[in-house]
């Protein structure tokens, strides 16, 4: 699945000035003449400004898209995963069960759920770089966030319907103003069971041939109403032709494409491999929780999903790393670069080793203590959003943590305050593993580990700091996050207080992290990123960043061991898939409609296009602007994609629009959805 | 914990011959000269005799020695506690309160254990050598498994007392017969409780300073009564002087000192990042079944100490080699040989490469089909074995598999008959486990899994087949062990019939490694060896073969970050650390003897021994020829152990022998045993 949270076992790559069908680009810097001279063909402004009108940004980590004028979405189902669960119970288990409106007052909103579209892009590199000058360590990274602050604050004055946020491309070589118009009440439409959309499960995911109903329907309001969205894409509910060109619009989250060869062994050698161990160890304790009840099973199901989603991502990230192939060009790409940067810039290069080595001191007690703090636990989750929004908001907002200013604290306290369930079970289970992981880690001498747990055992401090907190109800969340420092300080609950104990020790992590690795990096980066422009130009595009890129590509299989994968899947393989057990059970509405249904009806199909975590729920649109799929998952060799594109291997994973009107015309049938999908 | 299951983030290691107190020497080879050359005097044939007659080989994978000429052995701890589990029940939990044999009459037989001691060592190299002559592929793995079949068998006639073994020293650069006699009843005497053993827990296993009691007693019966071993140890409960030398004698497992660098590239991008992750997630289930009861987390407690132990070493050997130092020392060691060796041999190097790259296309599938087939399912072990050596004892001896050759047997058939509870839940949940892992890992297509599976789910079929099994009954497997071939055919026990058709895939995956990989690196590492000895003579060691070693150094703390670490530990620490929290619980009977004990008492200490897993056990043996310690741990440094010693870091932990007296004579009182441990 290619929600936020990102990651392909490839043997070749692409050199480095970007080739063939790779590359995220930037709305603003679309490759015409190359794609022209590949494919005969290319968009021109006209068709890039109506698709970008239409591409929707999803808070929760995914892409979107409208697809009617009264505001409706196509995204993933995995996508509203969350939200079906934030909206389930005991008796309607809309995640399971699936879910259609019987009309729009009975759309259902989405808890902490955002829609954003891009309405301006504007370079403001030459301010930020003004701003950071000659300035290093803390003084540069604290002079950048308080210059981007600033931005944001004076290009969105109407904090209802805008928001602003300053994107670092190229890891600081530029920055630009993205201004999006934002809808904050998306409800649910239309979601199909979780069997249909999930087939095959943790198997499956990340593999193709593939038979997931991979989609849903959302819909943004404004003042309660539909929001008229005139500038949406057609609907085209045809399926996909082998060798046709598509685009994928949308935000892919974070790809690692341009990182240095020191800080590829950083993460080869620290990230990689603790976060698999620890995701594996997680996704144990919740496999075996889930088994106790029907109940513990709903409730830890989409974290479950989350989490072995991530793991096969930083499996797969890691497995591309120790391929010889995918690793050595890698290598030769930096050489190259290198070589032609010559020695004008000084030593980029070393500079980020130094760095790097530098991280190395205070990697795990940064991890741990700052950067995965709470781990998987949404309770500590709002009690460090409380605290440090309470401090951050007493100081000048260029003077706060990013996060924290005046752009961002809208869509904070959005997320903050919605009202969202959280099991107690869950979290004690997620906040003695944080603890139990930091004290493994970090070692029972550590003063930090003896600062958190005192005397305590981890399950046992988790049990009293879940058993006593408020902060599971919204209202109490909102005294705090409203009453600011002063309401923190009084408060009496255990979490928020514990928080407020361990956050100085935190805090001085993050500064060394600014100081030590943040702003060298960020400066050796920007020179890196000069290197770049002057070695391949226009061949040349940002890392991903959450903001909305197209990708070109076209539609078609690969070759695996030898024999051609087809690019398509039909409704028939489905049947023959399904064994009866889970993750392999046919859904009840596929199993009841099976007569009615055309068996040759495209299913999912694979694309050349370049997409990354983040990239869930994009549209996938045709020549002519409509729309034919919504990009959901990519293939097996996509995961090292977060390095590297592989033109012959990496694929992306694609549930057609043909298999979603069959849908909506027969399995859950939602007339009213089709009608307004045809409307033109 | 330094059990069988094998690990150092070391900056420093020796050079190819080995320096400082590195090696675990065998007792043909000892470096006497090297010995008294750092330390003034080294023993002379007739201690090392002594020690050898006294060192006991157990077969749960630990080590051991006679202190009394009663049969009486010292083992550590959790050498025992499989065994005290094992006699353990609901209302008698032998493991949690500690055992102490009120009398000899009373003390409790250990299933599926056995002592060993070896009594003699022949070279048998021209014999093994001469029956490979010029063979290659599978030809040389059988024409060298058959050898070896037959020189065990014609060792040893009388299988009630002996027990022969061909040894294979630098993976294939000499054989050794090693004779032992063996003690197949062997008992426990005395153990001190969990929480006094295993203080600390998992956060400081691999860690000092330290406060565990991790030793125990066990007696070698024959006969129905207590053994004539007059060559034993004299206890010595004295605590050891800072810097005085000190002897480690007994089993260290498993090294992989002598593998090239295409070799050790596959550890860390194969075996260890799959051997991490699945110990991870299976650690988390069961972490998180053990909450359910009380019973499940006293049933699973073995199981679960094992899996974190292992995780922790093979966590630690994954950083070892990502450490520059500790790699490029490696690397350096490789490139000298090759230097020293010139082009005489061929090209061993390359024969091992394309061994190794022949090994990755088959390596998942041999890994989980065949070579960890089951995983952590008892019952599946039961099964493989009984269906296996029904196949194999209708061959002749030495056309066999290796481990169910004539010499094999008696042990194989005494560990399946032992009777040893097992707990359905946990076989379910391992089985489950190891066909998800299987389906992940090789994919939901793979016909392996296909045939597994059928169109069942993992979780279903475990179930099935741990429902259906008799297995847990000694009895059966009894019955299906004498009854051969005939009995398994006609078996309707669903887990015999799931082995039996699954087995011939699993002897083509065997079938394949010994021609693709076991006999090209046999015949490689032949060579190597040979290198080996010229370049650096007697200064050369074998990989660790869990069979007798012996390792010399001496008492002494280490630098950790600036500051020096003291080589021991006394009572009075205990108390300090305890939290009253798992796993810092002060044991009751410690809380209860507080009064009466001497807080100067040493506890536990470092020396700076060469040993890894299998070494647990281990007399720490003074010059006198006394035993003053049990070897337990390594320190954190000593993971990296496996691929290589590091003099300045690398420490092996010991729980002293004046901290052992003090516990037999106030804390767990034992009278007899402090009376026949003081008897000369």
């Amino acid at each position: 699945m290619k929600k936020l949270t990102a990651v392909s076992l490839a043997t070749v790559l692409t050199a480095s000035p970007a080739l063939a069908d790779e590359g995220m680009w930037t709305f603003d810097a679309f490759p015409a003449a190359r794609m022209k001279a590949a494919y005969g063909w290319a968009p021109d402004k006209a068709w890039l400004d109506r698709a970008q009108a239409a591409a929707v940004r999803l808070t929760g980590g995914c892409s979107a898209s409208f697809v009617s004028g009264e505001g409706l979405i196509l995204t993933n189902h995995h996508c509203i995963a969350q939200c079906a669960q934030d909206l389930s119970s005991k008796d309607t288990d809309y995640l399971a069960n699936g879910f259609v409106a019987a009309d729009r007052a009975r759309e259902l909103k989405c808890p902490g759920q955002q829609a954003e579209v891009v309405t301006a892009i504007t370079d403001v590199t030459p301010r930020v770089m003004k701003a950071i000058g000659t300035l290093t360590g803390e003084a540069l990274t604290k002079a950048r966030d308080a210059a981007i602050a600033t931005i944001e604050a004076e290009a969105c004055t109407d904090k209802e319907t805008t928001r602003c946020q300053v994107v670092t491309l190229y890891g600081g070589g530029e920055y630009k103003l993205y201004r999006y118009r934002k809808y904050s009440d998306v409800r649910l439409v239309w979601a199909p069971e979780f069997a249909a959309a999930f087939f095959g499960g943790d198997p499956d995911n990340f593999n193709f041939p593939r038979y997931a109903l991979d989609a849903s329907f959302l819909r943004a309001y404004e003042n309660g109403k539909p929001a008229a969205t005139p500038q949406h894409l057609t609907w085209n509910p045809r399926a996909p032709i082998e060798g046709e060109a598509t685009f994928v619009v949308g935000n892919p989250g974070r790809t690692q494409r341009l990182l240095t060869q020191d800080q590829l062994a950083f993460q080869r050698q620290f990230t990689l491999p603790l976060m698999t161990t620890l995701l594996s160890e997680m996704r144990g304790r919740l496999i075996a929780a889930s088994e106790q009840s029907p109940d513990r099973r709903r409730e830890a199901a989409d974290t479950l999903f989350g989490i072995e989603n991530s793991y096969k991502v930083y499996w797969g990230q890691a497995r591309a790393l120790d391929d010889a192939g995918f690793a050595g060009k890698l290598k030769a790409n930096e050489a190259d670069l290198k070589a032609k940067a010559g020695k004008r810039l000084g030593d980029p290069w070393g500079d980020i080793a130094r760095a790097t080595d530098a991280y190395r001191d205070i990697a795990l007690d940064h991890f741990f203590l700052e950067q995965r703090a709470g781990m998987f636990s949404t309770l500590y989750g709002y009690a460090r959003t409380i605290v440090r929004a309470a401090a951050e908001r007493e100081k000048p907002n260029a003077e706060r943590l990013p996060g924290y200013t005046d752009s961002a604290l809208p869509l904070l306290g959005k997320q903050l305050t919605d009202a969202t369930p959280t099991y107690p079970w869950l979290e004690e289970t997620a906040l003695s593993f944080w603890l139990s992981k930091t004290r493994e880690y970090l070692g029972a001498d550590s003063p930090q580990v003896k600062a958190l747990l005192g005397r305590d055992s981890p399950e046992q401090l988790a049990d009293r700091l879940v058993t006593g907190t408020k902060l599971a109800d919204p209202a109490a969340r909102k005294a705090l996050f409203d009453g600011g420092m002063a309401a923190v300080r009084a408060s009496k609950d255990p979490l928020i207080q514990f928080v407020l104990r361990n956050d100085p020790a935190a805090r001085a992590l993050r500064t060394a992290y600014a100081q030590k690795v943040d702003a060298p990096v960020t400066a050796a980066q920007a020179k890196l990123a000069r290197a770049r422009f002057a070695a391949y130009g226009a061949g040349n595009y940002p890392d991903a960043t959450f903001t909305l890129r197209i990708s070109y590509g076209k539609v078609d299989g690969w070759m695996e061991r030898g024999a051609k994968v087809p690019y398509r899947t039909t409704l028939a393989g489905l049947y023959e898939r399904a064994t009866g057990q889970e993750p392999f059970v046919l859904a009840k509405g596929y199993a009841a409609a099976k007569a009615r249904l055309d068996m040759a009806t495209t299913f999912d199909f694979v694309t050349t296009n370049d997409i990354i975590g983040g990239n869930s729920g994009s549209p996938v649109i045709a020549k002519d602007g409509s729309v034919i799929g919504a990009a959901f998952d990519g293939n097996i060799h996509s995961l090292g994609g977060n390095f590297g594109y592989d033109p012959v291997l990496n694929r992306t994973v694609v549930v057609s629009t043909q298999a979603v009107q069959q849908a909506l015309e027969k399995v859950y049938p939602a007339p009213a959805l089709v009608r307004e999908l045809a409307a033109r």
